[in-house]
């Protein structure tokens, strides 16, 4: 494991700083976001700004420099990653742990007043950019929008953006068609009175005109603006993508002028300036700065983040479909690890490389949809841990394994976390993995009323660890694209926040369509890690008596994977725990089983018979 | 039942609105909330001026009146009682059914453009105030502060205002003497930076200064404000509280100032205007708005808020000695219910005088809490339900008997409800009843990590009940104070806000020494009403393990009285609930059978004995 030298880089940053080539003037302090002009989660190479200043690799965190000091905070999932990657130059703010000041709250504390703080404006979401001025004026210091950015002013090896060709996709597939899209969205501009929509997040984009790209790893976006008008649409996207299938798909329904990816800033000041445009908070502050306060209606979330949210019949049947692929995928690789493990020679990048193996066989594969958690012993308590070739482990059968994984597929994407051990585990890890298991039974069958938010359900996953004295420090569920990002908002099961998208996710009603994972899991530093993870779908409930005429959903498992039962101490399993249990691994063997079946793997057919038996 | 005509009252207010004798110009509304200048939550006859105005005599709601229409907000504890109460010039508003609109949205859309809004400044908190402000200037409407009360213009019998004799408690009974406090107080202001601070809640006032008055009914407080300085501490009160005794008490630690009552903000404008003032987001407009915006300090809740509401070791012991004398009635009243009803002749109001009467013989009784919710069939389902003579109804063997009631004790303050059939239940009601004991169950057993907030722990009092189709549309508990208020925030358990303590409550973490309720219920309009509530003790919880070194909390319960078997259905229960349903028993008869001995009750002990024998 090397760490990254950042003593010359900081050096390089800090004469840009004072030296004000940058922006108006000399800054006292810079923040870098980990986050692209979209404020993806995801970020492609040439993003990757707070990685190549810091070192660290993470997926969440903010990196701020000052003359003298340079300081990265990150969350729970990140702590130990963090720990391993910085060199003396950073300082780890942990967030969440009561000493850890806010970003604002440091910076008040560290600079000489009146201070200029640099960031640039593409990078900062409009709500983080007004929250952060604000607390900074306590103190007199500014908020500065950079002119230009200031790392890639010193970074001088910086990747070029991508520009990946465009999949098209049919309204077979979509069960919603581009035109309907737009029409949707245009009644919904009307309720609002607004004469513009501006989109700037690329999975709301790829979703509303029926494509995906590969702009950036696991995420299958391309990198555009899309503005939608009362009587035109507007795409900025790179013009070397709009090949001729594009541009008759894009104009298939609704003609669609194609701008060039960089004019998009100069089309807002030039024709949305006068009417009132529809905004989400998440925007860049570059883009919303650029229309008049009087005109910009702002939202938490944008009117697609929702219609995305909740799938549709065809969505639906396209991940239901996808899953059970993965499915078979997986029960091809738990059983090929219970053979080789204990023959020895497998490691967590060796075994993260099969898995992908195993999926590649699959229909419709087009990548992974997340970097491969795959953990053995003491790196499963690295919540998001990712193995690397000179960092590996052997995976043995003296220790838990952690794989939390998915793919994209051209009808659907997957996110599932399995626990396993390949020896004899515990007394102390089977209670552990139990409790963990009764929470995500808990989760998986509560029945609950129209109206509820996600973050009422948290408590569900965790009081069966609480009762012993344990906890987890992440959030419990997270919302699935249709083959589109793995996280995907407005929808969530969490209380704090954690990670980007929780801010304004609980909030967030829980529908029927609706796909969110229930993960709740188990960290025992430098010891192991226990997360069980399945996707959910929101359905109605048929309940016995229904008060008050409101309505009830619950959720149906959508990934069919077996979960160990070696790990479950079954005395500390309920009746009603078991039963779901037993029904759980029936329906494996139903759905994965027949397609086993059918695609030939019998032996891997027999291994999941036995995995399936009840308990 | 008669309901009140309103239309003179109305013509008059009108009037007055119009002539703008109580207003620097007319005013095309007014909004006439449930309050006092100190946003108490029970209020003293000369403070019912919604009561007055519109008829409905329940404990929350706000009135608003145009020069067309005269419209009340209500939540869901009151939809039945404000429909039977309000005239045919009223529209009931019901909070919390998707359909009704806000106060601001219905003025904004009821309202010709630029109205004047009228409010009394000392009776809308701060908080109100702005928030109303800012909405209504959306449509150009301006909110007014009245130059004087237009519902007091037009009262011409109106009540005067109380001025009872003061208790005063000693530190024995306290556990901190006032000087303690004050000094506590005075170390908080230090580390907040300022220089006075204004108490203006009557509870906050009357824990500080160690004493209690009868001013409201069932709250034991009197009216007052209390400024704490740097050097000198400031009480306004009626000066002919303040008797050769009282003037002892308040000058035994500390030099307190008395000032009359109505220079209050006088006193402010005078003293605290130059430097830098604590104040609660609660206190009224009036109060507020007399500081400079620069030398406010707000906080959602007083620093006083929180002391009171974590109970130290002789305010526990107050409240479970207070619990038990409590129980010991309440066994009695049971134990007379069963006996009597089945003769014939019992009803509703005359049972709610009986149970009076058996908490009269009890030490240290001083009060009721609040009004004694006795409701027998039908008007169970009606959630605040107060029996009157002209209403009252036979409590028989063939429905279902709530009983939600409690007192206030020298030593502490109650709050108790349980639901009993004299006859036979149907297995529906049965089902209900059982479902609501699990959800009470599930939360009096949950082990829960320090920073859990009260709303986390909601949905565990509501699982069962969602399962079966069911909910209630009010929170799962409230803190309850010391020989204080029977509401005591900041603390509580619930998701949304259907009563005024709840919109700051649930933010607060829970920590041991809280004492709060755990009511979950369930109501079938006309038919019955079914609720369950003790008081908890928040803990320290010794757990297995200790994930991070985090602390765990428990519940322990303080209210003993036992909970009818025949209502339940035990097969509904799982292992851990029938456990806790018998321990529990077993501690009902331990505790509570000790002191019926002690006092003598040997029927009601036998009694006790066999409501108390394991399931």
């Amino acid at each position: 494991m090397k760490v990254k030298d950042t003593t010359q880089i900081l050096q390089n940053i800090r004469r840009v700083m004072i030296s004000g080539e940058s922006s108006s003037a000399p800054l006292e302090a810079i923040i870098i976001p980990s986050s692209d002009a979209h404020q993806s989660e995801y970020l492609a190479p040439c993003d990757l700004r707070r990685n190549f200043v810091s070192g660290f690799t993470g997926s969440a965190g903010t990196a701020v420099i000052t003359q003298e000091k340079a300081a990265l905070w990150t969350d729970g999932r990140y702590f130990l990653q963090a720990e391993r990657e910085l060199d003396n130059s950073w300082m780890l703010m942990r967030i969440g742990v009561k000493e850890t000041p806010s970003i604002e709250d440091w910076l008040n504390s560290t600079l000489p007043p009146k201070s200029n703080v640099g960031v640039n404006p593409l990078l900062y979401a409009n709500r983080s950019w007004n929250a952060m001025k604000k607390k900074l004026q306590v103190k007199g210091h500014s908020l500065l929008a950079t002119k230009s950015d200031v790392v890639d002013a010193i970074w001088k090896d910086k990747p070029v953006k991508p520009c990946n060709a465009l999949i098209l996709l049919d309204d077979e597939t979509t069960g919603m068609s581009m035109g309907e899209k737009i029409a949707s969205l245009r009644d919904k501009m009307l309720q609002n009175s607004t004469k513009w929509l501006i989109l700037t997040a690329l999975d709301d984009i790829a979703w509303v005109l029926n494509m995906r790209g590969s702009d950036v790893e696991f995420n299958p976006v391309f990198f555009a603006y899309l503005i939608i008008g009362e009587s035109s649409v507007e795409v900025f996207i790179n013009k070397n993508l709009v090949t001729e299938k594009v541009s008759t798909h894009l104009n298939s329904q609704v003609k669609i002028n194609v701008h060039d990816y960089d004019s998009a800033l100069e089309f807002i000041q030039q024709h949305c300036a006068t009417a009132d445009v529809w905004l989400t908070s998440g925007s860049s502050y570059a883009i919303v700065s650029s229309i008049n306060e009087n005109h910009r209606v702002m939202a938490a979330n944008s009117p697609v983040a929702l219609m995305k949210a909740i799938k549709n019949m065809r969505e639906i049947k396209g991940m239901k479909a996808a899953n059970v692929r993965d499915a078979v995928a997986l029960c091809q690789y738990l059983h090929w690890l219970e053979t080789e493990v204990v023959k020895g020679g497998v490691t967590e990048c060796s075994a993260a490389k099969k898995s992908l193996h195993f999926r590649q066989q699959q229909d419709k594969f087009v990548s992974l949809s997340f970097g491969t958690i795959s953990s053995s012993g003491s790196t499963g308590s690295i919540i998001h841990y990712t193995p690397s070739e000179d960092a590996d482990r052997p995976v043995t059968a003296s220790e838990i394994y952690l794989c939390d994984s998915g793919a994209q597929y051209l009808d659907g994407t997957t996110d599932t976390t399995r626990t396993v051990h390949f020896g004899n585990p515990s007394e102390y890890e089977k209670e552990c993995f139990t409790r963990v298991l009764k929470g995500h039974i808990a989760l998986a069958l509560i029945v609950f009323p129209a109206g509820t938010k996600g973050y009422m359900l948290d408590t569900l996953a965790r009081m069966h660890l609480w009762k012993a004295g344990l906890d987890y420090m992440h959030g419990t569920g997270h919302g699935v694209g249709t083959f589109l990002n793995v996280h995907e908002g407005p929808v969530g099961i969490y209380i704090g926040n954690s990670s980007r998208v929780v801010q304004v996710a609980s909030e967030t009603e829980l529908a029927p369509g609706m796909i969110i994972t229930d993960e709740p899991g188990y960290y025992e530093n430098g010891k192991f890690g226990i997360r069980i993870e399945n996707a959910l779908l929101c359905t109605n409930a048929q309940t016995a008596y229904n008060f008050a005429g409101k309505k009830f959903f619950k959720f149906e498992p959508i990934a069919y994977v077996p979960i160990q039962k070696k790990m479950i101490k079954e005395e500390l399993l309920s009746g009603d725990e078991i039963q779901w249990l037993n029904d759980y691994h029936a329906r494996c063997l139903e759905i994965v089983g027949r397609e086993l079946k059918s695609q030939g793997h019998t032996e891997t057919l027999k291994w999941l018979e036995q995995q399936t038996t009840p308990v």
